[in-house]
């Protein structure tokens, strides 16, 4: 087995570790969020305000809301000398980026997790957002890089990593730092209606079908919406996680499921619990894992007797 | 006609004002909402905390949702002396209280539209919410008077009035007294749940008949939803509210119309646009009014009549 231990460096040591290097690679974690893009872009971005060459590579395609996040930077092609991942805990997350870039020289993260897979690790875990960090290696690299594109790749991160400053990991900083932010004039309510306000058409239909599907169990303690292929065929991730936040965010809920058909006959399950249900107790029933507040696993069987065999577990501990 | 003529005041004329006085109602305007509710209760266990006597008076029942508020407040009775409303523009915004309550001794608000018609006023238009006006005020009149209670109160009328952190009156003061907050203590992820994200059976049944009568007009340019009678009656006004801003959110949608069925026969419309149109105009042509990004007016037709009445306008505009 190999070893992994990262050397944990601090934020004036990773500046100048950056300083000292240039033509630097920026890789963002598979199924990217708004974190792991929005803290290499803004790198990335404040790296080629230093004179450096940098560019940002992602392992797979983001939601086309992420756009904007590009407008600052320029496209920039050149040989390789640096390698830097931002928010990805494990080199597993690299997707299909990780067999040429497992072993990265820097790993830049706030996740407790972190496997140490980086050559040195510059890591806050009381930290809502990997941008959080990169916001305070910016200001450590100088005072006057950061500008109105690079401060709206740094509140992404934090605004969509907190669930728009409303999940428990927010913290005073997280406001501390989005105030300073706001004051570098970027369009913050019209990037907000683009994160958290926006829906497609797609998105509508998405919703009304999961609406109609909801049923609930145990005198309403359990909710659960069903997705069939047909209906997730139309929408992108982002719509879809959306979603599957919903049952649980019902009154007098606290096992919240969402069954989603991934191939026919194939379905994902996400469990996310409220108060004091074990999720992940759950999901490893059937080989899967996750938190305690959240989990998922996979069924193949048809849907009243995935939906049972849930059930089952459900009751036991509801 | 009255003459109506505040006397404005600073902030620390108010402390003043209030260190000097004693027995004080503090009112909320009519619909009340986190912002009135949040700085009426802020204020009331500020000046209880002051060894003042303090209550606050509501004209309707607020949402249930709302009932923490009151947890670090004191029932006390007492003769009036001092009368204070808190995010009332208008002395017509008192509803049932207006008679009794249309000449208070004090006014603090944030609404640049105030009419003045209280004796004094204290008055921010930069401020996102009268709960930063208050807490401004609160830390006037003492560094030590702010607790858990209090922060949770003005956590509440600043993030509900910035639609949490989203809307563009929200600023970087609006974040950094959020931090400030924070720090007292309280359950700011748990008081999030409540304030957006929780959904009663109720409103998801709403929410999923509001979505099946969605319907698209030129182009997708225009959105509506249609709530009759029968499907209001079980959801209180923050659920209403909150749906109303549904047709707008949909992409590529300049108006967004809801039509609510407030009697028989009798439809509420309003309409929220997003760039260009004027919704003003729109409903000033059927005695409605408003702003430009949203306005209502109340037409009494059958729906499929009045849907072709406001469609003909819209189409001039859109």
């Amino acid at each position: 087995m190999e070893q992994k231990t990262s050397t944990a460096i601090d934020l004036k040591e990773t500046a100048e570790l950056l300083r000292g290097n240039d033509n630097f690679v920026i890789i963002c974690h598979a199924s990217p969020d708004g974190d792991t893009l929005g803290g290499a872009y803004a790198l990335c971005g404040a790296l080629q305000k230093l004179q450096k060459r940098a560019k940002v590579l992602v392992p797979e395609a983001p939601s086309k809301r992420f756009d904007y996040l590009q407008s600052g930077i320029e496209k920039q092609e050149f040989d390789e000398d640096f390698v830097i991942t931002v928010d990805v805990a494990d080199s597993a997350l690299l997707g299909c980026l990780e067999d040429q870039y497992k072993s990265p020289d820097l790993c830049i993260d706030h996740h407790v997790s972190n496997t140490g897979y980086a050559k040195k690790l510059l890591l806050d875990s009381d930290a809502a957002a990997a941008c959080e960090v990169v916001y305070e290696l910016i200001k450590t690299l100088g005072s006057d890089i950061i500008n109105a594109d690079i401060a709206a790749c740094l509140y992404t991160g934090i605004s969509t990593d907190t669930g728009c400053f409303r999940f428990s990991n927010t913290t005073a900083k997280s406001h501390r730092i989005t105030a300073e932010l706001i004051e570098y004039g970027f369009d913050c309510s019209g990037l907000s209606y683009l994160l958290f306000d926006m829906r497609t058409q797609e998105r509508i239909e998405l919703e009304r079908k999961a609406l109609e599907s909801v049923e609930f169990h145990f005198g309403g303690r359990c909710a659960m919406i069903t997705l069939t292929s047909t209906m997730l065929n139309a929408a992108d991730d982002e719509d879809i996680n959306a979603i599957s936040s919903l049952p649980r965010q019902i009154d007098g809920v606290e096992a919240g499921v969402t069954f989603k058909e991934k191939e026919a006959g194939i379905w994902k399950v996400s469990i996310r619990t409220k108060n004091y249900m074990n999720a992940q107790i759950i999901c490893a029933k059937f080989g899967g894992g996750g938190h305690q507040r959240a989990a998922g696993c996979r069924i193949t069987r048809n849907i009243e007797e995935c939906k049972a065999m849930i059930l089952t577990e459900i009751e036991r501990h509801i």
